[in-house]
C-alpha cells in the first residue's frame, strides 16, 4: 500500500505565464478518483455561473486517472473538463490515444490551463519541465501537421494534443486531437474551442517516470489472467470496429437517418464496419495499453477522395456524417472524417449541423445563396465536404452552423427549432432514444447534454449484459419498467470509468464492476467495496449535476426535442415514443433529487457533498 | 328561409373616430358561423405576427353568433377576440350576461375596435347610432360604478361592458365585465388589457330590433319541447352552481391544490357549492335567455369581509383563489372574487399568480420586502386580498405578477419557472391534466393556451356523456387509447359553441350535437348536416391554429409545464402522469397536421381554408 496516495496537478496560467503545482491529498482523490471526477471538483471551484466559457476566467482541465498508463487494459486515456461554450454548462470530453500516459509519465496526473495567452502558444512538458512557447509557426496548421512538427521538436516518444483551425476560429464544437493522423479526439461540447480561446495550440508531453502501482505483482497477475478473455470477447470490435453493429443498429431503429426522421435506410450496408473491412480498411489502430483495437485506419488509393492512411470513421461518425445526412459513399465519409480530424471538429456535432442544414435546405428555409453555392441536398457528399470547410473557416452559413443548433435554428427561424436535435445544446450522438427507452432517459439526464457515454446503456438494454451490476440478462428495449434504476446504475459505473480512465469497451471483455474495483484497489492500495465504488460514481454524478444546477439547469431542461418525443420513426423502433416524464419522475425519486431535479440536502449529505448545498 | 343570411359589423376607429360598417355575406357566415369563428377570421386579416397586442394596430373584436338573443337557451353571450398581450397569440374570451343580445338588438352582430383614443372614451350604441364619448369621469372607476353610471345615462334596459382599474393599468390579464355587480366576465388572456390600451372604458348598448329567425314557429316549438328536460337535467347546477362538484373534483385529483403540488385537501368542503348554499348564497343569477341559473349571488352581512349582494365565485374562482392558494375561508374568496370583478381581473390568472407568489415566498425567492409587507403564506386570506390590490395598482411585486407567469418567473429566477403553471403563457384553469388525461391534450393544443373550455372534455371523460358525438358512455380517465379522437371531436363541437354563442352548459340539458344542428338550421334557414356542422367546427379550430402558426407556434409549444408532466400529485389522480407525447402524435395524425403540428396543405384544402396556406 502506498501511504498517502495523492495526485499532482500543474496549474499553468497563460496570462501571467506562471506555473503552480497542486497536490490533491488521498482523501480527496478517494472521493473523486481522477478524470472527470476530480475535473468536476476542480471546475466547480475555478468557475461559477458568471464565467464566460470563452473568457480567460474559464479553465481547461486535462485529467488522467489512477488507472491511466497502467496495464489495466486500454488505460491510455485522459479527460478534458471545462465549461462548455456550446452548452454553457458542465463539459467533459474523453480521449484515447497515447497522451494520457505520456502526461502521467511526466509525474503529473493533470493540468489546469488558466487565463489566455497574448498570442498563440504551445506548451511542452518534459518530465517536470514545463515551457510555454511561441506557436506563431504552428497557428493555422492542421492537427496532423502540428503533431508532426511538435514530435520533430520533442522526439518520437513524445505525444501531442492540439487543435486545428476550427478551435482557432472558435467554432463552438471544436475538438482536441491526439495522435495526429491517427486522430483520437476529445470530441464533444467544444473543449477545443476553449483551447482556441486561450490561444493555446498544443501540448506536447514526454515523460520518463513510472506510473505508481500499490500491489504491482498481484495487479500484473490479475490483468494477465483476464487478458485472453478480453481479447476473445472483443473480437468483433477488433475485426469491424465500432461500426461492427451498424446494420443491426439500423434494423432496431437506433441509427439516425435523415436528421432523425426516417426509420430505415438501404444505405446502411454501404457504410458498415463489415463493408469498410472489404474496402477502405488498412489496419487496426490500438490506443495505448489496448488489446481490443477497435480503431480503424483507412486508405483510399485512387479517385476523387484519395486518402493517405489515416484514422477511419467510428460508428458515431458514420451515423452522423453518413446515415443522418443520407450519405452512403464510404469514401466521402472517410474524407469527411479526415477533414474533421485535421480541422479539429467534433464529427458528431458536425454531422448534426449538416443534417440540420440539409433539412432546412429541403424545406426552403435556406438556399444556395446562403451556403455560398453549396446544394445541400440529402446525400450530396461534395456539399457535405464543402460545408465542413465552411464551418471551419466560418464562411457563409458555416459561420452560423458553427454556433451550434440552438443559435442556428433561432437565426434561421421558420420552425427550424423543431428539427434541431439536441439536449441542453449538445447535439445527439448516433443512438436513437425511440429505439431504446433507456437512451431517452440517459440523454435527458446526462450532465453534458445529449450523450450516449454518460449512461452507455444502449449496448446493454439490447444485447450485452453486466451481471455484477445486477443486469445479467438482456432487457425489453421498449419497456420502461425498471429502466430508471438501470440508467442510474449505469451512470454511476460510467462516472467511475470516466474518472479511473480506462476504456468503457473493456466492459465487453470482462472488466465489469468487480474486476474494476479489484484493479482500483490493487493500483491505489485502497480497500473499496463494490458499494463504495458505485457510491463514488454516484457522488461524482451528483457533483456534476450540482455544477449544472448552479448554472440554472433544472427539471425543465431534462427533456428531449419534440421530434424524438412526438414523431415515431418507424422501422425497428416501431411506433415507440419514450414515456420520458414517467421515467424521469421515478429517476428523481431513485436519485434523491427533489421535484425540480435538484439533489436534496439529504442526498448531498449522504454523498458527502454537503459543501455544495449552500450554493444551490 | 332568409335569402342571404348575413352579418353586420361596426368598425369603430378610435384614432380617427371614423365608423364603418362591414357586411359579411352568407357564404362567409356559413363557413365561420359567428362568435370566435368569424372573430378569428377577422383577426387574421386585421393583424399579423408583427402586431403589438397593446399597440393601436391591434383590434378588439366583440362578436355575437346566430343564436345570440334567440330562445335557444342561454344564448345571451358574446365573444371577445384579439391578439393577447399575455400570450402574444390568438385570444378569445367568452362572456354571458346580457350584453350580447343588447348589441344584436342594435342590428349589429359584432363590433371591431381599431386604433387608440387620445384620451379615455366610452362608446354608446343605440340601435344604429354609435357615439364615442369622453370618459374622463369614468376612468378610474370600478366596473360596478361604471355600469351604474352608463345605465343612468342610457336607461335601465341598456347593457354595458367595461374595464376596471386592472385594464386601465394594463395588467396583462385584465378582463372585461358585463352586468356590473352581477359581473359576468370575458375573463381570459387579457382582453381587458387590450381594451385599456385603446383608452376604451366601456361600451353601452340599447337596441330595439328583433333578432332574425328563419323558421320562427318551428324553432319556438323545438325549444319549448326541450325546455323541461333542460330544466330537469341541470338542477344540480341551479342548486349549487358550478361549484356543485367541487368536492368530487378534489376527490378525483382535478381541483388544483397548493399551486398544483398537492393531492388532497380537507378545505375543499369549506369552499364547495353546497357549503356556499348553506352560508353566503343569496340567490341564483340567470344570464339572458337562461333557464339553468348556475350563476350565484352572494351576500355577507357582517364581519371583516362584509359584502353587499354581488356575483359569487364560480368553480374556477374557488379553485384558483381558494384551494390553489390553500384559502379555505369562503368569505375571503367571495371578497377576492368581488375585488377581481370590480377591478376587472381574470380570477383564474389572478389566483394562479398569487399561488405562484405564495410558492416563491415559501421557497424564499421573495420576501415581504418585495411584497410591500404582505406575508404571502399559504392560506393567508388577507395577503391574498392585499395582493389583488397590488396587482391592480401595479405596486411592489404586484407590478411583476401583473405581467404574467412567464415574465414574473424569469425575473424572480431561482427555478421559479419550474412552478409557473401555464401553457403558451396562459395560466391553467382549475382542472388538473393528471386527473384526466384528455385535459392534458386539451390544454396542450388549445388555441389560446391552457384552457378547459376549448375542449371541455373534463366533464365528459368522467361523468357526463354525449351520445350523438359518439360518446354514449363514461370513459376511463387514465387511459390514453381513444383520447386523441375524443379531444378532437370535442374541440370541434366547442368551436361551434363559441361561434353560435350559446352556453356550453346547455349540453347537460340536452342541447347536444343534433339539437344544435337543428336549432342552427331553424334560425338561419340553412340545411347543415351533422357532418357539415362538425366540419365547420374543425375549420374554425384550424383557422385559429393557422393564426398561431403565423405567430411561430408549433409542436414545441404544445406541451405542459414540468410539474404537470413529471410530478405525480397523488390523491385521486394517483400516480398518473400524462403520456402527452404519445397522444399528441396521434392527435396530429387525426387532425391532418404535419410533424410540427402545422395543418398540411391537404388539410387546409379539405377545410376550404386554402387561402391560409401561403402565409404559413
Amino acid at each position: 500500500m502506498i501511504p498517502g496516495y495523492f495526485m499532482k496537478i500543474a496549474e499553468i496560467n497563460l496570462t501571467s505565464e506562471e506555473i503552480d503545482f497542486i497536490t490533491l491529498e488521498e482523501k480527496e482523490v478517494k472521493a473523486f478518483i481522477g478524470g472527470s471526477g476530480i475535473g468536476a471538483k476542480l471546475l466547480y471551484g475555478y468557475t461559477n455561473h458568471k464565467t464566460d466559457p470563452l473568457g480567460p476566467e474559464n479553465v481547461l482541465i486535462f485529467m488522467t486517472g489512477p488507472l491511466t498508463g497502467t496495464k489495466a487494459f486500454s488505460s491510455d486515456r485522459f479527460e478534458v473538463i471545462t465549461k462548455s461554450p456550446l452548452t454553457g454548462i458542465y463539459a467533459e470530453s474523453d480521449c484515447g490515444g497515447r497522451w494520457g500516459e505520456g502526461l502521467k509519465k511526466c509525474g503529473l496526473d493533470g493540468i489546469v490551463i488558466k487565463g489566455k495567452a497574448k498570442k498563440p502558444v504551445y506548451i511542452t512538458i518534459k518530465d517536470e519541465e514545463i515551457k510555454i512557447k511561441d506557436a506563431s509557426e504552428l497557428w493555422g496548421k492542421d492537427t496532423f501537421a502540428t503533431d508532426v512538427l511538435i514530435k520533430e521538436e520533442m522526439g518520437p516518444n513524445s505525444h501531442v494534443v492540439c487543435i486545428g483551425k476550427a478551435g482557432e476560429n472558435l467554432v463552438k464544437f471544436a475538438c482536441i486531437i491526439n495522435e495526429g493522423r491517427h486522430a483520437r479526439a476529445a470530441g464533444r461540447a467544444g473543449v477545443g474551442t476553449v483551447m482556441g480561446s486561450k490561444n493555446l495550440k498544443a501540448i506536447g508531453v514526454l515523460g520518463s517516470k513510472e506510473v505508481k502501482i500499490a500491489h504491482e505483482q498481484e495487479f500484473n497477475q490479475f490483468i494477465k489472467d483476464l487478458s485472453s478473455r478480453m481479447a476473445e470477447q472483443t473480437e468483433a470490435l477488433r475485426r469491424y470496429g465500432t461500426a461492427n453493429g451498424l446494420e443491426y443498429c439500423e434494423s432496431v431503429g437506433d441509427l439516425p437517418i435523415k436528421n432523425w426522421y426516417q426509420g430505415n435506410w438501404e444505405g446502411a450496408k454501404k457504410i458498415s464496419g463489415q463493408f469498410m473491412a472489404q474496402t477502405v480498411l488498412k489496419r487496426n489502430y490500438y490506443c495505448g495499453r489496448c488489446i481490443i483495437g477497435c480503431g480503424r485506419t483507412v486508405e483510399i488509393t485512387k479517385g476523387k477522395y484519395k486518402l493517405e492512411e489515416t484514422a477511419g470513421p467510428e460508428y458515431e461518425t458514420l451515423g452522423m456524417l453518413g446515415s443522418n445526412c443520407l450519405v452512403d459513399d464510404i469514401e466521402v465519409i472517410c474524407k469527411a472524417s479526415e477533414l474533421c480530424n485535421r480541422y479539429g471538429l467534433d464529427t458528431i456535432s458536425t454531422g448534426s449541423a449538416i443534417a440540420f442544414c440539409m433539412e432546412a435546405y429541403e424545406r426552403g428555409l435556406i438556399t444556395s445563396d446562403d451556403t455560398g453555392g453549396l446544394r445541400m441536398e440529402w446525400g450530396n457528399g461534395d456539399a457535405l465536404l464543402g460545408m465542413i470547410e465552411k464551418i471551419t473557416s466560418r464562411q457563409d452559413l458555416g459561420q452560423l452552423l458553427g454556433e451550434g443548433l440552438i443559435v442556428a435554428s433561432r437565426e434561421i427561424g421558420g420552425n427550424s427549432d423543431e428539427f434541431a436535435i439536441q439536449v441542453k445544446g449538445l447535439d445527439f450522438p448516433a443512438h436513437d432514444p425511440r429505439g431504446k427507452v433507456s437512451v431517452a432517459l440517459g440523454y435527458a439526464t446526462s450532465n453534458r447534454g445529449a450523450c450516449h457515454l454518460q449512461a452507455f446503456t444502449h449496448d446493454f438494454e439490447d444485447g450485452a449484459s453486466i451481471a455484477d451490476l445486477g443486469y445479467p440478462e438482456t432487457l425489453d428495449r421498449f419497456e420502461i419498467t425498471g429502466k430508471p434504476k438501470f440508467v442510474v446504475d449505469f451512470q454511476h459505473l460510467m462516472s467511475m470509468f470516466d474518472s479511473l480512465r480506462c476504456c468503457k469497451f473493456t466492459v465487453f471483455g470482462g472488466m465489469t464492476v468487480e474486476p474494476l474495483v479489484k484493479v482500483l484497489n490493487l493500483v491505489t492500495g485502497w480497500n473499496f467495496s463494490k458499494e463504495d465504488f458505485l457510491k463514488t460514481g454516484e457522488r461524482i454524478f451528483n457533483l456534476k449535476r450540482m455544477y449544472n444546477i448552479r448554472e440554472g439547469i433544472s427539471r425543465k431542461d431534462d427533456t428531449l426535442p419534440p421530434r424524438i418525443l412526438i414523431h415515431p420513426r418507424g422501422g425497428g423502433a416501431k411506433d415507440n415514443l419514450p414515456y420520458l416524464n414517467k421515467m424521469l419522475n421515478e429517476y428523481y425519486q431513485i436519485r434523491g433529487w427533489d421535484e425540480f431535479g435538484i439533489p436534496t440536502e439529504e442526498t448531498l449529505k449522504r454523498l458527502e457533498l454537503k459543501e455544495y448545498i449552500k450554493e444551490c
